[in-house]
């Protein structure tokens, strides 16, 4: 299977490591809106200028969507699906139905295949709520994000007068994990479910005080929530604080006859790496994409539309004899 | 959709008690090998002779076959599978691939569908190791089991002279799971990952020096393992023991980023009753039977070819929506 990464980021960077560690995966080149000859590849993939890129049509069998929910994906992939069978990790939850049919529309007109929405959550969070709601329909569904960096919140902050640099991480609550674990089935909201933990190196000389009190008094981002402020230093945060780690838990929690019985199913990630995790979901569902493209399958699907078997490179009788 | 239980033990109990709770699942009856008029069903689902079954070939949808793994559905499976589409919890993970033969000659000879081997391992257990893989392929996958009851052992202790009854239950040990989520990837049998306790209600005057010690140097079964033994009273395994919980853990931990990052996936089941989370996994399955037979397959699969959505009463637009 052929790939091309489209977009050279943390995750398009992922996704090269991560397609280096499948033997049936060759990635053909990386596609980038930058001067090309300015872009290292980490583990030495071709550069393009993203304007190239329909010249590849015949030479590429997937192409990975490497770019930002924000304002990239809602564009970027129904333009590419036009030329490729692609994959991406949009993942603004409410969005979704938008885009799904947006790339729907893109792909079924030029007779190609879309993946939205692989990664984590959305990707193996949904799974989870999906199988675990199908095989327990009387209970509930809990979500809780961390501990990890949250991108947009540390950007709140680092827009504050007199900070240079910050990071925040969210944190589960253990009383909340334990009282869904627990099977009691609590109705919690989010804020309830998580902690917020700021890290920040203040200018020399700024008002510590004033700065903390403006992020705990923040609206939407942290008023609501048990938040804590650390100042260190920038050498601290360069230490500490330099990667992107994250993870969490998906809890449901049901009942069976009649009643009688209750059961807990619990998937739990722990990422070192957020962008480099997602990218391992990306190029398992390229490959999903690849072979049901070929089996003459078109528009947008999501990973609730693949069947297991076709994200392993293994045979079915091998999953089978090593798996089940 | 309609759906038949073959055989009405523990787990047709459970799948009947399943049925109801999914409003798209109606119960036609249960097949028994013994009188009908002997058996008395949970919440009032028929009862017919399993030698009756064929009368109901286009009145019932999926067969839901019920049986045991080491006699009965070897033979039940491939046989009802002439009939009908089916359904089975086949759990004798060795020998999976003959078993996947034998009904897969069945079924696509008759035109019907068959899925064997749901339930949680094999079954969601399978369904994380693969998916996992997937997405990590550089890495270690560990299965844990318990704490729960396991019937094969429990009988074990049964049969040594001077015991009444028994009851065991298999426990991950604490420090082999925390290796493990650790990311170390250690090598571990299935003994290391394991303790066996015992609980026993002796016969009056018996000698439970030689009664403990027969237990502890059982081959096979307990002189491998670390095993505690408890003698109590019949009241108290009457109190604390008539149930059957289970569940367990698989933990796959990887390495991406040419090493440089760790990722830990665990997925952890708490089930009260063993056999009525299997019999929510075998209703959802036959959803997902009944929907790809409608679009024409046949032959054996097992839920490595299942896409998810298909084990959903929701829309497509609806799981989407809500779930992803």
């Amino acid at each position: 299977m052929k790939i091309g990464i489209y977009g050279y980021g943390n995750l398009g960077r992922g996704v090269e490591y991560s397609a280096s560690q499948n033997s049936d995966v060759e990635v053909v080149g990386v596609f980038t809106r930058r001067d090309p000859s300015t872009v290292k590849t980490a583990l030495g993939a071709q550069v393009f200028s993203a304007a190239d890129v329909e010249r590849f049509k015949d030479e590429i069998d997937v192409m990975i969507i490497c770019g930002g929910s924000a304002t990239d994906l809602p564009k970027m992939t129904p333009m590419i699906a036009k030329c490729f069978s692609v994959v991406d990790s949009f993942d603004t939850h409410p969005k979704i139905p938008e885009h799904f049919a947006a790339v729907d529309s893109a792909a079924k007109s030029a007779g190609t295949l879309a993946l939205i929405s692989a990664g984590w959550d959305p990707g193996m969070f949904s799974l989870n709520r999906l199988y675990s709601t199908s095989i327990l329909p009387d209970g509930e569904n809990y979500t809780f994000w961390g501990r990890g960096v949250s991108q947009g919140h540390s950007d709140a902050v680092r827009r504050i007068d007199g900070v240079l640099d910050a990071r925040q991480y969210t944190v589960p609550r253990e009383e909340a994990l334990e009282a869904v674990r627990s099977g009691e089935n609590p109705a919690l909201t989010t804020r309830e479910k998580h902690l917020r933990e700021c890290y920040v190196v203040a200018e020399e000389g700024a008002d510590l005080e004033r700065i903390e009190n403006e992020i705990k008094t923040m609206p939407d981002y942290f008023a609501d929530y048990d938040t804590t402020v650390k100042f260190i230093s920038s050498e601290e945060m360069k230490r500490d604080h330099s990667e992107l780690p994250h993870g969490g838990f998906v809890i449901r929690s049901g009942k069976t006859g009649g009643g009688a019985h209750s059961h807990t199913i619990e998937y739990k990630l722990t990422l070192d790496s957020n962008p480099e995790f997602t990218a391992g979901v990306l190029v398992a569902a390229a490959r999903a994409v690849y072979r049901m493209k070929s089996r003459g399958e078109t528009g947008c699907i999501t990973l609730f539309d693949v069947a297991p078997r076709d994200l392993s490179p293994l045979t079915p009788e091998e999953q089978r004899a090593t798996m089940l």
